[in-house]
């Protein structure tokens, strides 16, 4: 890591979640690197692979850039997969054709779960040379996200061995071996804490959490298997670096019945998806949290004005920011791969504009 | 239809879910007749195809029956296809193998949308006379429910022409084409409420709308979208028959968020789904509605303990029935094919049992 990177231009969004005041309101995308830009397949074309393309670091970081060469995002997010950490705990990740990720030796049974290690010490290193790659090219333009997802989303790709549509593997390990469910999401808080923490000793500016699956689970068993892990994970998190605030965003898709439960875990900000609306998020969290969202991403393949009406509709919903608030911009969830360009050109524009105009009227 | 029904023996379902004083909590289960069961699978495959069993009143009348042999339910569900109503507004319902339903054609421009009409008359004869069968066959042993998707939901399928991951098509159409969704929704919900009544006409003793994709849209699109539509239909249902009251139960899955909206149109009854917790769900609405859940399907795969367990804790979650609340126990979406039936055996067991006792203390 360079003793010294370039000092940060635009920290729109790194004040945004730390709930200070801010010109107008900044704006990422979930999965803004990806399949709906022509400029990536590309590369990953050249890389052969989609794990070609998210090991090798120089690929990582042009693809990582790729949506701020278009866009004038107010952040920068790592490229790389969701299940990094389980694969490098020896899983074996790969990609069937045309379907998503998938385990080869996903865990089973008890001697398999009681076999789970940490990852070995340079397993990642892959992830931390890109973030310190990106965050160098970036040369201080936007903060750099880094991320990891959630010890139970990770959990259920590492019972399951793949995607599922009832989670039944891994829930009824749950429900039967409540024991067995608890190893394995210690195992994972404690690996993912360590991994948040090394991406930022190399560089990130900013940690997310994604809890791509919390939303599957019971009342109860969500707060028991997943939130649990994610406040260990977030205490066990450096919040400064180099005196420094790196803030922790955490995100439950469908979690919007936790809200208030999920803003006292401690982190800096909590994402939302669509189905909450943003003025009672922002009256049920107060001045605890930030908030990250949460446009239906489907909006995104509606005309350019009805994208206009809807981005006018989530800024208002959040309203006029004081000190003590704080909305990061956002999709409710990743932006899908037929996306035109066009639609994000639009929705990014409107955002600091009808942002701008709220915080300065008349 | 006959002149007169048998007189119904078992009315704790029906009194539960118009709030009146029951011995124990009443239960059933959805798709409490389908594939886990091998003798449904037997029926079915003397039937030749799902179509063929779902379209037959014989064969229908046997499945409905099917699980009431097996288990003590508190009451029967219409065997039918959700699909029903659009199938007979001629959008052409097949099912290829081993996916899930379809339509031969959808409604993908406004020349499409603008052609849809009701049902011609006679064209569900087949769904009344079923209900009349079953009604007659059950004896007055338990109620029967007849049901119907919401037409949100029966709309997703209109216009994907199947399942979809992510509602892409049906949502555009929603945010880019508003006046084009609403065409198509009101004509549902005329539709809808009409198949309802007619079911009601036939012998139906409550009734039930599943809304399984509200889940998906986006706060303000939800209530605009699907709530607006299913307030219509309790509006236009009849609520009586023969001087009986005929209760209604609206569900949305993923519907949480916007519970107590949903217990504002008018239902008798509203379904949880289980991200929702029965005690606070109970403390939102009031007195205004019955609940009905919801108990995760995969507790099904669980040891018999674990699933008395389960089953204690969501009966607690609801407490002790007073006058003005009632509870119907069910399970917080559709049972899995795989579930095997003895655990269905202890869950119905122990929601009689436990409930009982709680009533009965000491």
């Amino acid at each position: 890591m360079p003793a010294q990177f370039a000092p940060l231009q635009n920290d729109t969004f790194i004040r945004a979640l730390l709930r200070q005041p801010t010109d107008y309101t900044p704006v990422w995308l979930m999965r803004q690197a990806g399949r709906y830009l022509p400029e990536y397949n590309a590369t990953r074309k050249r890389a052969g692979s989609f794990l070609g393309l998210a090991k090798n670091p120089d690929y990582a970081t042009e693809v990582t850039l790729q949506p701020l060469a278009r866009f004038p995002l107010d952040a920068a997010i790592l490229f790389s997969d969701i299940l990094t950490v389980p694969d490098a705990m020896g899983l074996g990740l790969y990609f069937a054709d045309g379907e998503g990720p998938k385990f080869e030796r996903p865990l089973r049974d008890e001697a398999a779960v009681l076999a789970l290690r940490k990852p070995e010490p340079g397993s990642l290193q892959y992830v931390f040379d890109a973030v310190t790659q990106i965050r160098t090219e970036l040369s201080g333009r936007v903060p750099l996200i880094g991320f990891s997802g959630s010890p139970w989303t990770l959990a259920c790709y590492m019972v399951e061995g793949g995607g599922s549509s009832d989670y039944r593997t891994v829930k009824t390990m749950l429900y039967n071996r409540p024991d067995l469910m608890h190893h394995i999401l210690r195992t994972n808080a404690d690996a993912v804490a360590a991994y948040l923490n090394a991406q930022i000793d190399a560089g990130a500016q900013a940690v997310m959490i994604f809890d791509s699956w919390g939303g599957a689970l019971a009342d109860g068993a969500y707060q028991e298997f997943s939130l649990a892990y994610m406040r260990q994970i977030v205490s066990q998190l450096q919040h400064e670096k180099n005196g420094v605030r790196v803030p922790c965003i955490v995100f439950t898709k469908g979690g919007g019945l936790w809200l208030e439960q999920i803003a006292d875990i401690g982190a800096d900000a909590v994402g939302l998806d669509w189905t909450m609306g943003l003025s009672r998020a922002r009256a049920l969290v107060g001045e605890r949290v930030a908030l990250q969202g949460n446009l239906d991403p489907v909006v995104l393949f509606s005309s350019s004005d009805q994208i206009r009406a809807e981005v006018g509709k989530t800024l208002q919903a959040f309203g006029q920011p004081k000190a003590g608030n704080g909305h990061v911009f956002n999709l409710g969830h990743g932006i899908s791969q037929f996306t035109p360009p066009s639609a994000v050109e639009v929705m990014v524009e409107t955002v600091h504009q009808v942002s701008r105009a709220m915080r300065h009227p008349g």
